[in-house]
């Protein structure tokens, strides 16, 4: 029996086209800056993101531990979300290997405020940590995707950097937002420092992310791109793929937040599923049971068994993701089945 | 004019008698473990605290930043009172020198319950950091001299321990809590994996603080201690004053309780001073302004034109501590200049 | 005109039938181990090298950081032929990213003794850095691809391991010793605490290295690959890049050997290049210039501007590598350009 | 029987009248820069180096961790003598902590030309570490008490300089080598960007070390030393203590280095003891013995048991110390007992 699997954007299979265009990728030495392919992919994507510079990464993970190693020395704080990725999913690289401390904000999606920020920000002196970087996400992870506002965007950024901090964007699912709301990317990261997308989850494409920011910081987060073993040879393969999603996988995104308003509507009709006032704003979906006699980790086997993979997060919430590896069929029928598992373990 | 200090309780000077039995200590090289009266003193301590082994460290800071490079490895998360000394003051020593995230928990006093404590506990797994010590702050600092009750503190240590935690407790005024409550040290610090006291601030010695733990962990942390440029040549100077005070200093914190009430009891009958429920548990006095037209940072230059030094933390509070080197009498004159500098600035 | 590109033996481009078999892989989430394809290159790797479990990297430099960072804690010292790749060409990422001091070993051509290692295990004590890990590179990278013999390879490991050091083989070439020597990979690597080949540089493939050792010591890996921003998601693409150039790359790199021993002869039988007592053992050729008005640094201009591509090495060496990108008509060209060009600079 | 203690310079005992001064100091809170006899110490030591700033330390191998944690980030480089103290004595710290390598230069008594320095300067690129300071180690110590000669400081500061990289003295000995040269102190410092004192060994107080540089270097300084758990309360108790020793302990010396003279000729008309080229430049005396059935451990064990304590490094070599503990008398008492002991066990 197939699964759904809704459990992330991340398990996608590259579509054959797209294979093609790996196959037939020109390619060099990434490693040297020979591999024309990749960067023709760094020169569009700092093009659409509005940055002199960017550069090529095996991950999104490591974008976010690259721009921490450049924005700051030890003993640096940087601020994000307490459910952001570099908070929650990163295995504490920022400390571990930049030195940085993390001061968190509380958030109920994931958005904090300036007046948030600017009370987040240590005065200066001996014994305090230095705060010296803020970390956005645009679209939160795990607060469900939602959307920051321009507005917001631009007041938390002004906020830092009248007080000199560093400001960085994790912009994962950037392109999710920009779909969602018509802004363009390049509006979206105006002004802050650095700034990345990723090319798996809602692309589609295999392995990579491309980060963007001034040549002086491209230039000092190649030397730690090197020294993290993220250098890589004939790159361009992933790169043809980050191409080609670039020029058939964006504007589909739209299928994607659709086919996660038709999950939530089918849900919300249940007694059983409660949504935050967030809901699908874009392609990720957060929801709480209530009413069954399972918890949250004995919902997502008993459902997995029944055709659908979707994730309990350590919060209790459970999260389900659309992307290209799931049609509007699939989704009725993923309704179905979790609707099903509900009223089958109904208290 | 003399200004009454009450600043901060390391503004005392070391007395007359604690500098002869200085000035008389049998000494040798502490690096090579060859200073008596240190090792005089790191056996006191540590049969007071009931651990089998302890070291003598230049300040409480090393004890904290030694406990978390032995208790943890780089990735590791530590979790602590988000104004704790270890997150607020310590120039985020733990990231910047240990790689430990620190997963910081909100409360009202410095003191968090065995709920809070398991659900700052991270679930293992490849991507979170991997959670790895708590470390609680008895008394609390910044959070008002607030001591942690027995039984939270215990409730919390067992938490800690069924999920493989280590536990380390800051002991920088324990001895006030321990004057205060009647409570033994080595109760407060039964089942911990390790522990320190200050010498400085009430006890009223110029330099130094005793680090207790396992055989194990002591000898890990002499390796640290080492390496961080803390290990000293003829220490037996600074441990006899620490000596000198444990004979003589200890019952004297009940004093500066006394005073610390006495000048509670001053400023409330005022208008402009608000206590919080915690107020003076022990020697730090914790107050907010209200009704004056002058901010926090206005009000401490006045007064200590006026001639009274205290504290305006970073959270807009002021902090006023009673020690040694301050007596009844300063008390009550201290409180007539707060009470005159808030009637001049009266809104 | 095309240029022979003799720099690196990492210059390659993939074949056509590898790009296939990309273009075929069966794919899934690698960070969830749930790539097929990634998890039959690992199983293959750990096998033929004899270890118990393995992981997919990006690169070779991950491999040798993930192997320090696991067997050492900071503070601990690596011991390492002073040319090696993890002392002069990772951007002392061991003593960055895993806090670990090294104590390089000088030789003539990248093997060391048993003795000589014995003498650069320090005396344990307090102060001394702590020798934890012995590292060698098989073939050796800047010494000119020299063979470490299984014999002093044994002897090394046997001293370190009395010692309690760990030990780990950057097997970069490891494929190219046994395709010289007839020795099985798994001979050369038995008893070693870990060890990884490289898929790029002679076996063509775009990206990817494999990493061996125990269950555990792979486990901390996974955590140290992620952390670092390696984890990759349908890593399948590359890992089948790797399985085909296991079918199809290995027993050739004996042409890329006879190719090495043709260039020596032409140049050997010129005045103008001196060559060391090692010659070319393997793939790489190391040699000095003599009696010419040019430096080392000039001669590569000139010869790239003729048509063949070396490089000039920190330490005043020229170094030519032969790879699958070149033929033995390639090399008996290059030969002949490298001659003309030392002729026209003659002093 | 009393032992006569050659072992260290650190096994002196402060004298009655240091004691005193230490008693009478009026001291503040030196983690706030309120003490007034450390700050009295520092602006001494910052002019008689020739600085315009400084900063009181626990101990000398805080101030060389310290500089390098200012003057490198993480993956930086720095170039020193293998057998110096920040190689060989610092537990690895320099990479534990400031994640610096070492690139160490190999000589036979601790002091290196500039050209062996030129030549250990990395040529810079992505992927070799950056070579970004140069520790300099006046007297040398496991070298035996060399003196660098002023020109070759001065040519290894500049090649240093013309290359960008920043300079620093480890000056434990500085007033050792001033004493025997007449050169003064500031003469030796001129030009690097840091250096520092220490105050225990041959100046024989308890506790301390003085690290002087430029205004913004001693504020990074500060940071640093905060966060290592080096800032201290009332440390005018041992800052006396250098004062006093700058007026009384320094003229001094050279009844040390007279006393190192006699004792080599003691044993040098021996045929049991072998000198090297340096002999006793100060108070360090390093020595190899031939033509006994002991090896240096044993004879070291033999020694003390008959009354005189040296050392026995980890190279093999032996090393015995003058200080203020020891007189000529003692000398002459100590040689007698090498030479005796020497005889016992002559093969």
């Amino acid at each position: 029996m197939r699964v759904i699997d809704l459990y992330s954007d991340t398990k996608t299979t590259p579509t054959d086209t797209m294979r093609a265009a790996m196959a037939r990728a020109e390619v060099g030495d990434e490693q040297a800056d020979e591999d024309p392919t990749t960067r023709a992919l760094c020169d569009r994507v700092s093009a659409e993101l509005g940055y002199p510079s960017a550069v090529f990464m095996p991950s999104g993970t490591m974008c976010n531990l690259v721009a921490t190693l450049v924005h700051t020395r030890p003993g640096d704080e940087l601020i994000a979300d307490a459910e952001s990725h570099i908070c929650t999913t990163e295995a504490a690289g920022a400390a571990a290997i930049a030195g940085a401390a993390v001061n968190p904000i509380r958030t109920a999606d994931g958005v904090f405020t300036a007046d948030e920020c600017r009370a987040a920000i240590r005065a200066p002196g001996r014994t305090a940590p230095r705060s010296a970087m803020v970390c956005i996400e645009q679209t939160t992870n795990f607060s469900g995707g939602a959307i920051w506002p321009l507005d917001t965007l631009r007041q938390v950024r002004d906020v830092a950097l009248d007080a000199g901090l560093r400001t960085h964007i994790d912009g994962a699912r950037l392109l999710n937002a920009s779909c969602a709301t018509g802004i363009a990317p390049r509006t979206y990261t105006e002004g802050w420092d650095s700034a990345w997308i990723d090319f798996t989850k809602g692309l589609g494409c295999p392995v990579g992310a491309v980060l963007c920011g001034s040549e002086s910081f491209v230039r000092d987060a190649w030397v730690w791109k090197y020294r993290l073993g993220g250098a890589m040879r004939q790159s361009g393969v992933l790169a043809a793929a980050a191409l080609h999603a670039l020029d058939h996988h964006v504007e589909r995104l739209a299928d994607d937040h659709a086919n996660a308003r038709l999950l939530v509507e089918r849900l919300e009709a249940e007694p059983y599923f409660s949504f935050s006032a967030v809901k699908p704003a874009t392609n990720l979906i957060l929801f709480s049971l209530r009413g069954l006699s399972v918890d949250a980790d004995q919902f997502v086997r008993h459902a997995t068994q029944a055709g659908v993979r979707i994730r309990a997060l350590p919060n209790g919430k459970l999260r389900a993701t659309t992307h290209l590896g799931v049609t509007t069929d699939d989704i009725a029928c993923a309704a179905a089945i979790l609707i099903a598992t509900a009223w089958r373990y109904a208290a």
